[in-house]
């Protein structure tokens, strides 16, 4: 086999099977190359991705020695990308009661969602999460492109107790415009003590939901290391939750013609505050 | 830029924009490279792409002539990803109230459902799908994988009217083990007339969740193109729906031990069929 042609299946592998180790010996034996060959192969690899800022190959040392690759996104095409939301989010006729925002059109684009969620890869990795945790319904295809790239489980708390996955917690919060109490519950053996969790939703007003799933961790004695959203309103400057993540804030609705003020979140200076400690 | 660096770029963008056409002018301005050295690399990557049977490389000619990558899984790696499954529902007490099996742990591995979901881009892509639809809420991962692969929006429907997002359609449906009656809404803006729709669930018994998605999408004069489910269960034999794929059947489930029958599903002679016409 070519050079050129082992590096296509190589850097396809890599990125088919992102977060996950994948063994030198097997590599080498499946291309029926030298271990010394496939180190050159992959060097080049390492030295494009981290010159685009696209990712890490991380190479695990030993007899079972490894290769990992994680995905990541550069600065310039996240703020493009940020950008490129707000200027979708001002198209349309998206005013709904209660000062929410109809975002299911844009949130529905296999780009968006895909680059979101490689957005909060890049800024969670680091707390390496066992799991990512959001509450039904409009923040799942979020939380799982999250969970995709971090290379971890998702669930999805339920916010009904008719669907019966064995014995569950539940915990009452608050949240809407309305300040109703709601319920929601999550099955007992989806998520273990101790367990570290990132919280992914694609909306946040005064953060009752989010509040709602930390309680909830607390129940399972399990370690909220990261909240991330989508999109949150500037008012109420104090949330019900602590640090979290936006790549959005939404400053605010004119009520009479659906003007919409936004702004780009917190994230970009997150993501510094991680890198610099 | 060395070719073998050029190769890696390459490859990578094709991954990261799946079923998205990029611009060979823009590709050769943005790699400094003249377009025949571009098609040369082409070359090499498409070639070993259909070598593998993991994807297609189209190129499409004119003046605004672009390459688009099409991932695909070969019939081996969908072959052995399917008995993973079965072992992997083997293991574990899974048994639910009304015949329903406990398999959230399994589907939240990002592994199974990006597989799965790369599956269903395999058997429906050459239908050209619009959109991929899903009620909530465990189909919901799966469906928004299938369309990551498709490269078309997801459209969840709603079991319950209390979320806003403007005019919307309903229909009701009769479903599990009960038979009673529910009811599924849809915002009116979120497929249009004409739309070719691929429906996408995790599990399906008689088919009346999926018989109420067919119904809405009747309502919105859409086409439904294909229906895919990752279980389903042999019994009863006549779904409430027409011709659907599914990865696995589900035999039986024993009452009093809860050992499970599972067998491969219909996908593999379905893939054939469309294949042969």
């Amino acid at each position: 086999m070519r050079r050129s042609e082992r590096i296509v299946r190589l850097t396809r592998e890599l990125l088919n099977h992102p977060g996950q180790p994948l063994s030198l010996t097997d590599l080498a034996d499946h291309y029926s190359v030298a271990k010394s060959s496939l180190s050159e192969d992959l060097a080049i690899i390492r030295m494009v991705m981290e010159q685009d800022g696209e990712g890490l190959l991380r190479t695990q040392l030993g007899a079972a020695g490894g290769v990992v690759f994680e995905p990541g996104i550069t600065r310039t095409t996240a703020e493009r990308f940020v950008v490129s939301l707000m200027e979708r989010f001002h198209q349309g006729a998206r005013m709904l009661p209660g000062g929410y925002l109809y975002i299911a059109d844009v949130m529905a684009d296999p780009v968006v969602v895909r680059t979101a969620g490689r957005m909060f890869g890049e800024m969670f990795r680091e707390k390496r999460p066992d799991v990512v945790l959001t509450v039904e319904t409009n923040g799942i295809p979020l939380a799982v492109l999250a969970a995709q790239e971090l290379h971890v489980p998702y669930v999805v708390a339920r916010r009904d107790h008719t669907w019966l996955e064995g014995p569950s917690v539940s915990t009452n919060y608050e949240s809407g415009s309305d300040r109703r109490l709601h319920t929601m519950s999550l099955a007992r053996r989806s998520i273990k003590q101790g367990a570290r969790v990132v919280i992914i939703d694609d909306f946040m007003k005064a953060g009752g939901t989010i509040r709602g799933m930390t309680s909830l961790m607390e129940e399972f004695a399990a370690d909220v290391v990261g909240i991330g959203v989508l999109l949150s309103t500037s008012e109420p400057q104090d949330k019900r939750v602590g640090a979290y993540t936006s790549l959005l804030f939404l400053d605010s609705v004119n009520a009479t013609d659906g003007a919409i003020h936004m702004r780009q979140g917190n994230y970009f200076s997150r993501v510094e505050e991680e890198r610099h400690g």
